[in-house]
């Protein structure tokens, strides 16, 4: 079973936009068993498209398509795949009363341009798109089996979830191979300082395929095993899994590839305490990566983004002393952040960041990525001073965000505070 | 002159890693007059690589592939080459004394593997690569012209930059074609009204590409338009983005493309205005997003994230009669929170979100997706309500937060508030 996966449009062929779908069906395909062998992307253009599907109709056995389903002129996927297949677009009733549902279910009238996402290729399967109005379709180009997504990653994720992943391994169940995967998640050294770490693994593990792969600022562990017996790979990725967790040590953040602000939640349920922020540099940052996870509300009490030297007087009850003596980057500064924000909102812990995130505002003795993370809890404070040297404001405010919830997490776990 | 980009590697072809190389050098060629009409990827296999490269000979002027030319045995793309021009690999002095060079400046000595890289096809120019090891080279397979670069992004950016590019735009310099390109942001309609509200578009400027892309919660409207005469497709340019300002009213952000937290700070400078926000559902998203703009300290003094209502009590000053009798989620609560935030921190505006992101927590009258929004100015106070149906928490919380902002922009425009 070899498969192909193409994404349409201009925005992506000239790149004003980075294809990020096609990974993704990659990703998902692989890891039920399916390879993937070509990838390709063209514009908005019904000779082109259409080309390319008849072209990927001969040599696949199954692909999937994302993007040109939208009610726009330049959504040009139907009219190519019905052109590819030799049919005509018909006005598909499941199709219609998909849309017409999105927008009931809203309270508003469907328009003229949204009538045209249900018209699809006479022979065409409609896949429902629970969260969006254009509906995806599967169809068969000579012989290969299409499936047709739209190009808005939440709506693609879902629908290639619900409705196409089940069908693939439906049809691949007969002469199966296994395909498993697992992630662990890990920060605070670099790409090749992992690297070198885990340097013993291929001897050990010759059955298990190991890959990094960057998600800044964490580095994902991937171990990948495929074979006939499920049980046996899940046995292997399982040692191997403990393998990897003993030489990184402190550094993995979790075995199931969570992200620093999920593990830190954890371990704030776990110990039943709570924690406020007082974020500088990082800007809300915090907050916002703390309360992207559902439940959040459990454990955050309070964040305060204090940009200004007076909000840190008089809202985080900073000393004007500490201000004047030490400046807004420092550690004292930043142990006096975390212990106002705390006292305020009666949080267990106060967590702080004060530093400068660039392009400006650096000097000699504190250059563009310094950061001073503070930490109160209920029997001290602490404060510690790191330096970073990246290329941009958005990295820094990551790393600098990334490092904080670090200092905690190990508080948390009762390890030695991060080094860089 | 017609380009195909290729990208090659197992990581990217399993969905490992995104491919961000083919973006990049597709906005670089878009950018000379160069028309890219497709991007591939296939994985390290020599057979799958070579008919790519047959196939490509065959039907474009020019390629640029990426990826491959490492020292490791799955680096196959100039075997591939070779086998697709029917020529074999030789040691080629030129890229022999380019490795030699990296590894004598950086005083390490050559590996036999690095020896490897300096074996290019018969009849290939040598590229220098000046910050890595693996030397690009170009070749002419068919009847188009390949450009073949090293995978890592600083490498094949550099070497793209200095040795590619000035070659392409030699090839094409007696007839240049010019192709320039305008991008405004937009914010409040769906994309198929935004569509609706231009349709007449096509028929003023026949002349220029228009395209809508969605920057989920913005829609960016793009107009591409090329010729022999670049004054006369600025003049053109100019005049449709007068109109599309002119159609789309309000909803237009900026005629550069300006994300909101953007538009926001430049009109709080132009006003010598500050903000402070108090956000709950949004979690500290909304400063996050105006602390990425570099200089947002000049005009953003203080935000205050208060997941909990006693902090929305203690901190926000927030009556706790309000929070009783209308719960944390009303257009009451959201003004009081508005109003507390500009007063604890001397601010000219206070903008404030209270609502449900969800994926829990709704109910009947209040479901998953209502956010109530409180606008503080020294005037006077304004409370919203509005109601949105996305799929997740994530998209919830950046709907709600460029809202939120949407509603100070109008204010500071002296508009109408925003209706969805």
């Amino acid at each position: 079973m070899h498969a192909e996966i193409v994404a349409t449009g201009d925005e992506i062929r000239t790149g004003a936009l980075i294809d990020s779908n096609s990974a993704h069906i990659a990703d998902r395909l692989e890891e039920n068993g399916v390879a993937v062998t070509r990838h390709t992307c063209v514009g908005d253009d019904l000779d082109y498209l259409s080309a390319l599907f008849s072209e990927i109709g001969k040599r696949a056995d199954l692909a999937v398509v994302t993007g040109g389903l939208g009610p726009t002129a330049d959504d040009l996927t139907a009219e190519a795949a019905a052109k590819a297949a030799g049919v005509r677009l018909d006005l598909d009733p499941s199709a219609l009363h998909s849309v017409e549902a999105f927008f009931k279910a809203r309270q508003r009238t469907m328009n003229a341009a949204s009538r045209k996402q249900a018209y699809l290729p006479a022979g065409a399967q409609c896949i429902h798109n629970p969260v969006g109005t254009a509906p995806g379709f599967c169809l068969k180009i000579g012989c290969c089996q299409f499936f047709f997504l739209p190009g808005v990653p939440a709506e693609m994720h879902r629908m290639l979830a619900d409705a196409v992943l089940p069908q693939i391994i439906e049809r691949t169940r007969n002469n199966r191979l296994f395909y498993r995967n697992r992630t662990l998640s890990t920060f605070g050294l670099t790409e090749s300082r992992t690297f070198e770490r885990l340097a013993g693994f291929k001897k050990i593990f010759p059955q298990i395929k190991m890959g990094l792969q960057v998600q800044f600022p964490a580095i994902l562990v991937k171990l990948y095993a495929s074979g006939t017996r499920d049980e046996q790979l899940n046995e292997d990725l399982a040692a191997a899994v403990r393998w990897v967790t003993q030489e990184m040590g402190p550094y993995v953040l979790s075995q199931q590839g969570d992200p620093i602000e999920k593990v830190v939640g954890d371990l704030l349920t776990q110990k039943r305490a709570s924690l406020a922020l007082a974020e500088s540099c990082t800007g809300g940052l915090i907050a916002d990566m703390l309360t992207n996870v559902s439940g959040s509300s459990a454990y955050f009490v309070f964040g305060g983004v204090s940009y200004s030297n007076q909000a840190k007087i008089d809202i985080l009850k900073v000393s004007p002393e500490t201000l004047k003596r030490r400046g807004a980057v420092h550690e004292e500064t930043a142990i006096e952040m975390a212990r106002g924000a705390r006292e305020i909102s009666a949080a267990t812990y106060g967590l702080s960041t004060s530093g400068i995130a660039g392009p400006t505002g650096g000097t000699e003795d504190k250059p563009v990525g310094t950061v001073c993370i503070g930490l109160a809890t209920p029997e001290s404070t602490s404060g510690y001073r790191f330096h970073f040297w990246f290329g941009s404001r958005s990295m820094h405010k990551q790393m600098f965000a990334s490092t904080a919830l670090d200092v905690l997490r190990r508080e948390l776990l009762g390890a030695d505070p991060p080094r860089f």
